[in-house]
């Protein structure tokens, strides 16, 4: 779309310090990565956007079938009764359902949800799949698209329809399930570490930010470059409430007929908002090299039509080269003067720019730009491929660094309840609470953080809950968010 | 689900010759392939199945990237409205959508329709995207599920859900679109003879058999084992009619505002009901390597626990030189005896199973059998991996070959009706017809066949229409179809 690629390019983005909710609205616009379609709360997930989202989900399906998870697709619909079996899962989800009544010139029946989430429908099927403890672990995983009526929708972070994975699995025991609710949640925070460079907190939810349905929910929580969290990750232990509302039993090694141990966890586009605010900056998006669909951008310049076609020549091979080395490369020749080009790369995150002009072919080298750091660096032809690739790596780590330490200067450990209502704004804080959804509640109402997590692994240590100030020596993590 | 297996490997298959129904249905699900679900016309598609699949996309996207369509994402509700604009596309779709009225625990202004197809949401928002003819061409495809509200319903072959990739294309000139219809369609063709080793027929559709809003309809079709027609794959060529309906316009180089001319494109997991049908035999599946999720199956075979740790640790071997060729290799350890494994792998169309017993080790060599033509093979350990990769080869060729073969036994030439009525049982007829929409309709009437495609490239021989006897020299293909 390079007309519109022209107009952006005269088009600025608001500074994140100005309003950090128009600068996410405008790098999601200008870097061409979504926009809001006809249908209310629905998104266009244009070409840019969407190739980012095919490099996750290459990713995070590898790391699936590692733990021998198989793909399968189950359907759309979830008729309404089914909903209902299980008595917390109908109780979260029936508000933000879409339901189709009349299909085919005719009224339906039983009305059909469009799937908020497939549990039911999938535990229903699941039921009659299992029999006996050797059909066991059964290991699902179905990428999809998902529906939940939002009242108040923001482009990948929040929107009616999303696409998602959604992982199921069921176990014989419940220490099986535990552990691979836990393992899930660890393939999460690899992938966000790894992949998306943004560091992430895992721990467990309280009960009131539980998973409608779920024992216990887990989570990884990444902070936003305005000190925010997004959960950018679930993983539910299910124990055997669905399995008992579904009839998922299997005869055990015993002789005796028991319930599954079930798990459920996923991951969704809404990773793409977190991608975007973790890492982007006032110049727009900032894209780890692993998510990056150019990871490398070549600019060929010249004036003449000689110095252009030498500049292009030159620059096709290098790419070729690249490309060999399974690096994601284009050559950007459209007819344009190089300061929009790079104008537009910059917005769109390009990890490496390459400039190649006439001083450079007579030099027998390049201009290189980093987009993290915009370091200039003038690189001989010899050695350049590796080079790169280093270059490349470098970035993808100090993008991660760069986050972490940003999260490092964000975090404080507060139990006065005063100072924390003024630094819980744009800060993780770790506080004591005693464990009561009372408090929790209040401290939600009174200052709209909510607590993110009981990160895990915590040494426990003494001190007040910051609402009640009873003892407790529970430490949680207070966040306002996404 | 290896319970289930057990209790298939106990259940026979249904002859062809017998019901070819019963045997399709029989297939896809000893196969494991898919299920009913407990939703009217919507199916599961089983890991196995959703494996084929996978091989299909994956190869198919990298077709279109290569022709330079990018993916992207489209919401899938349609308003009301939006299906109305193009007035024979209503006509075609209304009958059978499926309509969101309620959403969010209120009824909604305008009901939503669950997208039967994309070209009207799609093109709204293309009307916003393309400004100039630098904008052009526009290459879009969707991977997405759709739903037609059918009332009889086949596994894979017609499902009121099912998932597909959907082209969208918009170009500055009428040449253009009418080339690039038929690029895709050539795509199309492409992957079916060889990917699917399906051989087809490229044609064009008559009116009546159009989609509803092109202006032409070119598809590919394929001759299943019971001498039925199966469209494989569709291109339309739009023209202007929803460009007009949409205002997809453009500011052409020479200043003018115009209409884009559109294409659109599509196939569906109702391919995979066409690889059954085409390839199956009365033991099961038959999989051309190229679509095969285990190319080649290793049984390891042993009575003592030494035997069977040897042939085990052979087979292991063995199965990681193949990867290492990229052969999508599973070796086959559960605690189950032989026999059963093999009528298992046999029924799932596993292309090679290769069985290393005490007796092979002594020889240093492996027994292989070959699904398509069950021949069996002492091949010696020295030059096994090519070998092997030498017999997926032939099977990928024989399967399209044998295909090839009883399709051109099953078509005849026939320009009598009385000879025609009989003949259009289980073949493909090539027979002259008038190109009257009357005669068409009084031969599908009479006869349940229909005119699958006028073919490319004819030469046109005088005649008279199969059913006026009006003199013409048009020659089209009639059959049964699914």
């Amino acid at each position: 779309m390079p007309a519109k690629q022209d107009k952006n390019a005269q088009k600025a983005i608001t500074p994140r310090s100005k309003d950090y909710s128009e600068w996410y609205q405008d790098v999601v616009e200008q870097a061409e990565m979504a926009e809001h379609s006809p249908v209310r709360g629905c998104m266009v997930i244009k070409p840019y956007g969407y190739a980012i989202w095919e490099l996750m989900q290459k990713d995070l399906d590898a790391r699936f079938k590692a733990k021998d998870v198989q793909n399968a697709y189950f359907p759309l619909f979830i008729p309404e009764s089914f909903l209902k079996r299980e008595a917390q899962h109908v109780e979260g989800f029936a508000p933000e359902v879409a339901v189709v009544t009349h299909a085919g010139g005719q009224k339906l029946d039983e009305p059909l949800v469009v799937r908020p989430t497939s549990e039911t429908i999938m535990y229903d099927v699941f039921s009659r799949w299992i029999h006996s403890y050797r059909d066991l672990p059964l290991l699902i995983n179905q990428w999809a698209n998902i529906v939940r009526w939002e009242m108040r929708t923001r482009l990948f972070l929040r929107t009616t329809e999303f696409l998602w994975q959604e992982g199921h699995t069921v176990h014989q025991t419940e220490d099986e399930a535990e552990s691979f609710t836990k393992q899930m949640l660890d393939v999460y925070r690899q992938f966000a570490e790894e992949v998306m460079a943004i560091p992430v907190i895992p721990g467990q939810k309280t009960d009131s930010e539980r998973f409608a349905g779920a024992v216990r929910t887990y989570c990884i929580e990444a902070m936003m470059g305005d000190g925010k969290a997004l959960q950018a990750g679930t993983s539910h232990m299910l124990g055997q409430n669905f399995a008992k509302a579904f009839g998922v039993k299997f005869l055990d090694a015993d002789g005796k007929e028991k319930y599954g141990w079930q798990t459920s966890w996923g991951v969704s586009t809404r990773l793409i908002g977190g991608l975007i605010m973790a890492h982007g900056d006032d110049k727009g998006l900032v894209l780890p090299p692993k998510l990056a669909p150019h990871q490398v951008v070549i600019i060929p310049i010249g004036v003449t039509p000689e110095e252009v076609e030498a500049s292009q020549s030159k620059a096709q091979e290098i790419a070729d080269q690249l490309k060999e080395e399974g690096v994601r490369v284009k050559v950007d020749s459209r007819d344009l003067r190089p300061g929009p080009k790079f104008f537009e790369w910059e917005k769109k995150g390009v990890p490496v720019r390459i400039e190649i002009g006439p001083k450079d072919l007579a030099n027998s080298s390049v201009m290189t730009v980093r987009r993290d750091t915009s370091t200039k660096q003038v690189l001989t032809e010899e050695g350049l491929i590796d080079a790169i690739k280093d270059i490349l790596d470098q970035i993808q780590k100090n993008l991660y660094q760069k986050a972490l330490a940003f999260r490092e200067e964000h975090t404080v450990t507060v139990d006065d309840y005063k100072k924390f209502k003024k630094d819980v704004e744009g800060n993780f804080v770790l506080a004591h609470w005693c464990g009561s959804a009372e408090c929790e509640a209040k401290v939600k109402e009174e200052t709209k953080a909510t607590i993110r997590c009981i990160p895990f692994g915590q040494a426990k240590t003494p001190g007040k809950c910051l609402y009640c100030s009873q003892k407790t020596d529970l430490v949680v993590i207070f966040a306002k968010a996404y």
